[in-house]
């Protein structure tokens, strides 16, 4: 039964920062979500740091990283499938809400190190996915070979986030069919300058 | 006298705001940087909210946009002047600090419509000068004339702002270069499709 108040900390959590952010949802705000008393957070979490930690690795590990390793679809394919299933998950959480990494992301401080590094740490994974898959269309030339795939795989990502922020800011999915209309063809051009 | 204790209240904000977020600056921070009394606040502002609003106009002029008018200088060099001049800013507030507008942007909900508003407008006029010049671009043929200027300009936008997420993160410029290495080349390349 301890697991499951431990859980329900967690899932409470994940929906608050999401919603109202790091700094604005203060454990009180957690523990009256999750209906378990304000004592038995502290059993679990020693604080609300390490609990955002949690939260970002759940949300971290249900990103539909496992398309990245399915060989048998074409890379570029592999890549739209991925930020589509994010695009997904967005118009399900509401554009309004944005991306709870990208968002933790801005609202991190200097003073908050621990989630600093967990984010770093999660879009070190990330890049290092889109950048295999980007060196995978290289080799089939499906990908043009003439930017560096870990720079074209941090850019790319970048530009997702970037897209998320104005997402949230104009509650629409149209930064994200920006994001799609432009940056896939340029996956695929030969970069020979005008 | 009254217009540089309101002057004060306005620096003290844009700093701490920048520093530690919206939400984690109360009022109370805000007076004690400004060192004026707390009850001045309100003589000047009704709510926090309003005070953002202030702070995130005089952030928006002091952008360099005066370069977007600058026709002697071909459409290229003025995106990248432009861009340019806010990485250098970004160097001097301090990587980890990020981009005032964009951690706002991430760190709005729902329930601050004004603030949103009031990002939303300065993301549209933003947008417009770079497009513009992006026409100008269109119009020499220094840039593509491939993909829809205003969309490329949501795009190019939505790419540094997402660019800024991630220098905040590993605090460093690096994403900056990304962008500058990624991004340039392709608003320059023939888009035909390999």
């Amino acid at each position: 039964m301890v697991s499951k108040v431990r859980q329900k900390i967690v899932d409470a959590a994940a929906t608050c920062f999401h919603e109202v952010g790091f700094n604005a949802c203060g454990v009180q705000e957690i523990v009256d979500r999750a209906g378990v008393p304000k004592g038995s957070f502290y059993n679990y979490f020693k604080a609300k740091e390490l609990l955002a930690l949690e939260v970002l690795q759940n949300y971290t590990q249900s990103s539909g990283w496992e398309i990245f390793e399915d060989k048998s679809m074409p890379p570029v394919e592999r890549l739209r499938v991925h930020f589509q299933t994010m695009a997904d998950r967005y118009a399900a959480f509401g554009y309004s809400k944005g991306c709870l990494i990208g968002n933790l992301a801005a609202e991190s401080t200097d003073g908050a190190p621990l989630i600093r590094k967990a984010i770093a740490a999660s879009l070190t994974s990330w890049t290092k996915h889109v950048a295999d898959t980007i060196r995978d269309g290289q080799l089939d030339d499906s990908v043009t070979a003439d930017i560096d795939a870990d720079q074209l795989a941090r850019f790319l990502i970048n530009s997702w986030e970037g897209a998320i922020v104005r997402m949230k800011i104009v509650d629409s999915r149209e930064p994200l069919d920006d994001f799609f209309v432009v940056a896939f063809p340029l996956l695929s051009v030969r970069h020979q300058e005008a």
